[in-house]
């Protein structure tokens, strides 16, 4: 199976530049889809799924004799085994991209290419001015705030995942800065980057 | 202009691609040529500025009255203000590909393509085992430590001059991370996107 997982920074394009990879490659593309199904799997609100999903696990202290031990929430726990289960069922359904949701990790096993998106904050604001008509509202402070706030919930998940830092190349095989380019701009040398490594692991 | 500026890991195989990169499309290439034109700009052995160049300064701590200041050795400043020259003067000359020494931050106002290089512990130690008879008699783990005290200068440099962090997605265009592949396997995409970001930044 051909896998190709996206990690990105909000506002960078790395939604974009998945849904475009996966049209190029004849892949299937997952996203937001991952929320319906772990709805699905479980009894719970998207609302309340998409807030774990986000953040990963957020403990809290509990006193137990002189220790304090920290407790994680058990209906969070459910939604991240379904989280595991939906992805690595999706992914056997055949080739696909993955945007978020810790899938570079949870499918570490079928060696997929992992993909990190990333931009400077003018580039992310700019798109995001240009995209995002809710957020129109808000001063440039106050969306880098909510960068800031989402990909810390990123990061969060990803080092509670797995053993290297989100964000650092050393965690992916490409990583891509969009910053001056378009989107599809980028989508021909990631192609050819993503067919080389196919070629390389599904010959092994 | 046209620079690329190549960052990497020690035993990742940047300077491999971009050596290839350089001939791929038809730029200068430099990597050590830095150490023996700043050898001739100065009056500095080879060896010296090769300690400077690859740490970066490292400062220690003088008293004066009852506050301790960090005080840099002059002979290394004055290599760190000729690797500024010899590299902004060997830019002017034509496109170039630039390997380590600085270049991505010293030469940023040329707005270059900057591309960091990194591999996993395991690839890279193959990689030196094949290429480098002369490291033979070392163990892997002193080979492991060999690339950690390198690596940390390359830190160290890169920290003293930028304000970004060293191998962080963030601080580069493109971060190839050249597990699995061999170089050259790795320079079609690259050069791809080296030409798409010359179309962009050279128009504007």
């Amino acid at each position: 199976m051909k896998i190709i997982t996206i990690s990105r920074e909000f506002g960078s394009g790395g939604r974009e530049l998945g849904k475009r990879l996966a049209d190029a490659l004849g892949f299937h593309y997952y996203d937001t889809e991952i929320i319906r199904e772990i709805a699905k799997e479980t009894s719970f609100s998207e609302e309340y799924i998409t807030s774990v999903t986000e953040r990963g696990l957020s403990g809290f202290n509990v006193h137990f004799g002189r220790t304090f031990t920290p407790q994680v929430n058990q209906t969070a726990i459910d939604v991240l085994v379904a989280q595991h289960n939906v992805i690595k069922r999706l992914a056997e359904k055949g080739d696909s991209v993955f945007v978020g949701y810790g899938a570079d990790v949870i499918l570490k096993d079928l060696n997929p290419l992992k993909i990190f998106v990333c931009a400077d904050v003018q580039y992310k604001l700019k798109r995001c001015r240009e995209k995002n008509q809710a957020d129109a509202h808000l001063s440039d402070r106050e969306m880098i705030k909510q960068f800031n706030r989402i990909d810390s919930g990123r990061r969060h998940l990803h080092e509670q995942l797995a053993s290297s830092e989100w964000g650092e190349s050393k965690a992916y095989n490409l990583s891509v800065n969009t910053t001056g380019f378009e989107i599809k701009e980028i989508v021909p040398a990631v192609k050819e980057f993503a067919l080389k490594w196919f070629e390389k692991t599904q010959n092994n």
